[in-house]
């Protein structure tokens, strides 16, 4: 059975995990780049962008954990795409033609086109779906390989209230964003089904890591 | 020159101080006394209520911080009583005969009364100030000594947004209220003013620590 988790989801330290007025050229809205700024220092990234240097502490033995073992990932539409992505038919994702994900992807959303074959393994594929019903597709696919839910905030929440999530790991970032899309609403009394780690990264950002109960 | 104070103050994950709900029977709402068990196992707590035991790390070292140089403390309506505590004349604070603060205390709100001197030290004294007014009052009853803005959440947010603050320490818990008074509102870009920094303890809370720059 597959397992379902959430990797390096960053929050500012009032729960934003997107800034307000995201449009094509601010993904994160006003947040700019500041919630992944602790990613950029460690290894794995400096790696992935050709470079030798960067940390590897705690921050980058997080953040590596990323890749292996993830068999498909779903992503919100948000997530895939600026607000009004679907009226542009040539768009292909903020990532270009070597995606970071080299599995598959579904982006769930209410405007459904072809699937997308990109390089390295990715392929996009849209789906109008509930995330019980868009896990249940997932697993399919999945060959039994673990399940990443990408983000944006919305769809990591809803994922959260539904009890769909084994393990979850959030990265509190220390930044007051003021406004944006909260992380945490609605989710009273999550740490009932979970059990919580909070450790702290020499960066200045806090690791949390939900492990369900009995999972 | 007097240095202002937050301590200790306690937050959920999602960032509420204060939960709903409110009552004389139930003083943080539907939150009980959920945000401050990490406090309850230190030994300086443990010591004030005359047991010898409790925790010696870093929760104890943070919570101790609480008496030495503080001349006074300024809190909300909302900490010194519950909804409606200004229709009971007999209403002397939630502490007992010998509050823990033994010092004046000035307590804002619209419903002035008479100020009530207690055993051990404390005054309450009831003002119906701004959060700078109340301080430069403040700044004149404590002798040069610290001053302690005791919460709640309302009153912290209040003081860290008219930039009144010097040093503040809060503790996010690993639990998630859903709902209740929310700490970090209107707070965007906090942290241009600050050094923060974040330490997670073994008892599962973090400890956040904002130091004025410059201060």
């Amino acid at each position: 059975m597959s397992r379902v988790y959430v990797q390096n989801f960053s929050i500012s330290l009032d729960g934003f995990g997107t800034g307000e007025g995201t449009s094509r050229d601010t993904p994160f809205g006003h947040a700019g780049e500041r919630l992944h700024e602790w990613m950029f220092e460690t290894r794995w990234w400096r790696k992935a962008s050709g470079q030798s240097d960067g940390s590897g502490g705690i921050d980058d033995a997080f953040v590596r954990q990323h890749d292996a073992g993830i068999g498909i990932e779903i992503m919100g539409a948000g997530k895939f795409g600026y607000p009004g992505w679907h009226e542009d038919p040539d768009w292909k994702g903020w990532w270009g033609a070597n995606p970071p994900f080299h599995t598959p992807v579904f982006v769930l959303t209410h405007h459904l086109r072809s699937p997308i074959e990109m390089e390295g393994g990715t392929t996009y594929h849209f789906i109008d779906a509930s995330p019980a019903r868009a896990l249940e597709m997932a697993r399919e696919a999945a060959n039994g390989q673990g399940i990443r839910i990408g983000g944006g905030a919305i769809v990591v929440r809803d994922f959260l209230a539904a009890g769909l999530v084994d393990h979850a790991h959030i990265v509190v970032t220390p930044i007051l964003l003021g406004r944006g899309v909260r992380l945490w609403d609605g989710l009273e009394s999550l740490e009932q089904r979970y059990e919580i780690e909070a450790v702290s990264s020499p960066s200045g950002v806090t690791h949390l890591t939900f492990s369900r109960r009995g999972a």
